[in-house]
């Protein structure tokens, strides 16, 4: 491709919101254009890069036998009725109403087009399992959309579903997909951190999120500096810095030595750290109370405390019942935070956040400052796994003013339920190696997760099993973002100069730059397109009646991994030689046009077999 | 591919709203499923032939050096708005307003994003000519969705569009893309009718659509028995059959001879047949007059009769004034029809029709019938070319019961101007050759357009020309729809047991049926794809557990262009053989397995080199 025949209209400047390397980059390099807020056309050099990048996904999902397809992007919004989303998205979900005042969905995801297709279809256990696919159209209305196309309203995505007779057919296709989403990013020359949801702590998993590290990532990760645990900060555990007791009638028998607790009075003292000033005493000895709000609870609280007149409704037909409204106490150790996403787990809520003080007041009886969990029956108690270690503590009296100390769990409270609900930091210790943990902001990439039969169930999918008998099939979804992925690659391969491309996803392979395109320099120039060209390489030819120096700023730019430099001087040596230039390095050196030909085609088909063909298995 | 590893559930039942093979055959073949009204999804195998299509798209626009983009699919409705067609696309443009209020529209089409884009990035002349293409989803809200992909509701188009600093250069590349239309159908197996909008009778062509001839057709096409003269009805001339005087003068003179006229008494008389028979005449010697009512009229009625009140204005700042509604009459010869569509373009106005029974009256001051040019000075009168050489008509006297005879054009009335505003029908005679015209219909797949400088100066492009002055370039744009194509393909290659593919765009090259997947037949089965995938041949082997008339039946139902089929007895002959068969023909033949490899990688390769390389040049 001649450069005067494509259009690739790079800048020196870099527009004003472009605040990470790959958004400046690609608007630099003429690959992509903003159009409104969050929405960008792709210009040819990047949709080039874009759709290696697809294909790379294609090829993969190909292999492990999982079939494309194309629904709408624009979906009837019955379907989404019937799902229970069309409330649950929000507005982030883009929606339109046409003449004829049907619902559209703009889709921000494809569980239920793809379900609903799959309903229709499904007969027999035969049939499964099935995997499908598509790399299509997505809209999701950021509030802020930003970062260039990491971050934009309209992205393209891979998105797969898959459907299957059990639990453990399920799992053979979440590991080839797992395995499957390695190799496309180890293709695309990207370091990825596979991050399993509850890793370590519960074994087995049922969601892996795939991050890159990211200044500008909207997600904490806990990693271990030993081995490799990864964990979302969300799920993240950590090896206890105390001691459990199997049972709160071990925890009781360990406070045999404790005091009785007491009440103390404590004037003016309002935080943990007065407090263990005052008592001269350290926050590892304080247990820490804190009333939560939760939403959409699931958990069946029915025994709970406090629960008694709790009123179960159901969102919609099919989803399952679930309280509007409860409160928890949680007590943990006053040296650590509540990690609200466990909680919210823990409880099966769609959403917890620390209670009101008008409500602290109403369930603890007294001003906020002073809940602990030693007489509070107004509400379920969840004792954080570090508080069960402690039987010489301090805590909240519920009343103004006032303490205990010496207070042990087993002997003064058991609570209502037991678990982790600590934020792990860096500097907590490794839950499977107990090696110094430490955290990174990371960039999610993509996400396979074990769905269940959330859509299955709701939408009213079934087949007949091998005695003849109707069974609801259970289901995976696996998703990456072609656009992310791609600026990712940038945001790992660049330096000041512009965009370092991995051959696999570089827009032309090789960019030969004629230092004039006039003469004996076009000729050799010509020829060296039409040899590379027939042996299956991109080549770029910068035909420009520009200066040198534009063009290797260009080059360096725009990022092509090979450069080809033609002068008169180097074309009038003995042996005729060009200077060939690898973008990852600063040096050249000089070769024989036909040499450098043979070169060429043998590096960069071996940098793209290896990528694909010779990958480790993971 | 196994076809258990695949998905393709092909039915015997029809859905009911399926009235056209196409959209039949591919709900039947497991090419598509509908998900709602208009919205349809592609599943694998139907997928494989779109591709094809996209694909063969893709290279007929690249070679002629149109570079593909990717604009986003949702777009901001500003851009809309400084176009002036947030207005103009009424309602069958989806809009949508997110949680920001911001307006979007999902693209119907996409003159406005490209111009925006080459807006910001054109400064010099020697950037022209640029010609940009992409192949996108798109939407339009058809009130009647229908015919599976031939109309729905979200569909593929390729549209391009190019920009120009003249005429000349627009008309080269306007011809380049007529000519890739010419190919890229002919590479699909399709005969399409191009129809250029002014053919003939002007010279030149500003617009050519590409018609394939439809039962279900929207267009109706007029066309010439003895040449390629090809029109749409709205716009198809014909030669004259009456000779035309050169001017009102001559038409004086050539009624020299004839009779003043007169009035005379008609009474109860209201059409024209009941005329006719009254006064024992021809309606060819009639002249009809109707009245009609424009909207939004460009052309400049300051000297016209009856418009001196008549108010302009602008609909957008940067649109042209026009007056939102004015009058015609029409004079025409009492055997033809106006054509509303030519009358449209000659007043310049988005839309006629006739004018109310009020209007007429108020208008020409007599009731409903009575109209005539004769003393009709109330509003504009345009007299169709065939009245022109009427020296001796009958026409409506502007009163009750009362005609005018031995009218003559020229002597009697001239109007206010003349034109070609006549319907075409079958049997009316080329404008071209003269000989005999019929009648087809069409459906749409493709349009080249001269857009000239609507959107360059509504959306203020432009440039810096050679002496460093400011220019506006002047643009083209070129649309297929992509789903459209495909199920005309089906539409013209199919028969009662399924499609016809052609290889270019069968979603697989061979099926190879074994009799029974077992034994010998699978090991020769399984040989016979590995070789044929080798050669590069697309491969679906039936390696189902089904009788083999099922298996025929999904192979004639699918229409994948050869069969093999491998059976015990083939292979127990002392030259073991297999059934080789077009799916175009009824007879099969026996060949030794190894010379089928080689037969089948000859005549596909043969086909899919014809269809693209040695193609005619038009």
């Amino acid at each position: 491709m001649n450069y005067t025949s494509t259009f690739i209209p790079t800048l020196r400047e870099v527009p004003a919101d472009a605040v990470i390397a790959s958004h400046r980059l690609m608007f630099r390099a003429g690959m992509i254009r903003k159009l409104a807020n969050g929405l960008f056309a792709y210009l040819p050099l990047g949709l080039r890069s874009f759709r290696k990048v697809e294909q790379i996904i294609r090829e993969e999902m190909d292999a492990i036998g999982s079939l494309e397809m194309k629904p709408p992007v624009m979906q009837p919004g019955e379907l989404w009725k019937e799902s229970g989303r069309w409330e649950a998205m929000g507005e982030g979900m883009l929606r339109a109403k046409n003449r004829l005042d049907n619902d559209f969905v703009v889709s921000p995801t494809a569980e239920e087009a793809f379900t609903a297709i799959v309903r229709d279809e499904l007969s027999s256990y035969r049939q499964l399992p099935l995997s499908l696919y598509q790399i299509n159209t997505k809209f999701r209305d950021e509030i802020r959309p930003r970062y260039g196309v990491m971050r934009g309203r309209e992205f393209v995505m891979k998105d797969a579903y898959s459907w299957h007779h059990d639990e453990e057919s399920l799992d053979e296709t979440y590991r080839a997909m797992g395995r499957a989403y390695r190799k496309i990013f180890q293709r695309c020359g990207l370091t990825v951190i596979p991050v399993k949801a509850d890793s370590g702590a519960m074994g087995g998993s049922g969601s892996e999120e795939f991050m890159v590290e990211s200044e500008i990532g909207d997600n904490t990760l806990i990693l271990c500096k030993k081995c490799e645990y990864a964990a979302n900060v969300e799920k993240a555990a950590c090896a206890p810095d105390f001691t459990p007791p199997s049972s709160p009638e071990e925890a009781k028998a360990a406070a045999a030595n404790t005091h009785p607790y007491e009440k103390i009075d404590t004037p003016d003292v309002k935080t943990i750290d007065e407090l263990c000033a005052f008592l001269k005493t350290d926050p590892k000895t304080f247990i820490k109370t804190l009333i939560y709000r939760a939403v959409n609870v699931e958990l069946d609280l029915s025994t709970a405390p406090g629960c008694k007149n709790l009123d179960k409704k159901k969102p919609s037909p099919e989803a399952p019942a679930v309280y509007t409204e409860a409160f928890f106490a949680v007590a943990i150790r006053g040296d650590l935070d509540v990690n609200e996403a466990k909680l919210a787990a823990l409880v099966k809520a769609s959403e917890v956040e620390l209670a009101a003080d008008g409500d602290v007041v109403r369930l603890t009886n007294a001003p906020v400052g002073f809940a602990g969990p030693v007489g509070l029956d107004t509400l379920p108690v969840i004792v954080d796994h570090t508080v069960t270690a402690l039987n010489d503590a301090v805590t909240g009296a519920l009343e103004k003013d006032a303490h205990y100390r010496h207070v042990a769990y087993g002997r003064d409270f058991t609570g209502w339920m037991t678990g982790d609900l600590r934020t792990v930091k860096a500097g907590d210790r490794c839950p499977v190696c107990g090696g110094e943990l430490y955290e990174k902001k990371g960039n999610e990439l993509g996400h396979i997760f074990k769905l269940g039969y959330k859509y299955t169930r709701s939408m009213n999918v079934s087949y007949l099993d091998e005695n003849g008998k109707s069974q609801i099939p259970v289901m995976g979804s696996y998703g990456i973002g072609v656009d992310r992925t791609l600026s990712s690659i940038i945001e790992e391969h660049h330096d000041e100069a512009g965009i370092v491309w991995p051959v696999s996803v570089a827009p032309y392979h090789v960019i030969i730059i004629p230092i004039k395109y006039s003469g004996k320099v076009r000729a050799v120039a010509d020829i060296l397109v039409t040899e590379l060209e027939a042996a299956g390489i991109e080549v770029l030819l910068d035909n420009r009646d520009e200066r040198p120096g534009v063009k290797f700023n260009d080059a360096d730019l725009t990022g092509i991994p090979w450069r080809v430099v033609i002068g008169d001087k180097g074309l009038s040596q003995p042996k005729p030689q060009v200077e060939l230039k690898s973008r990852r390095e600063k040096e050249s050196h000089m070769i024989e046009p036909s040499t450098a030909v043979a070169e060429l085609a043998n590096m960069i088909h071996e940098e793209l077999v290896d990528k694909s063909l010779f990958l480790k298995e993971f």
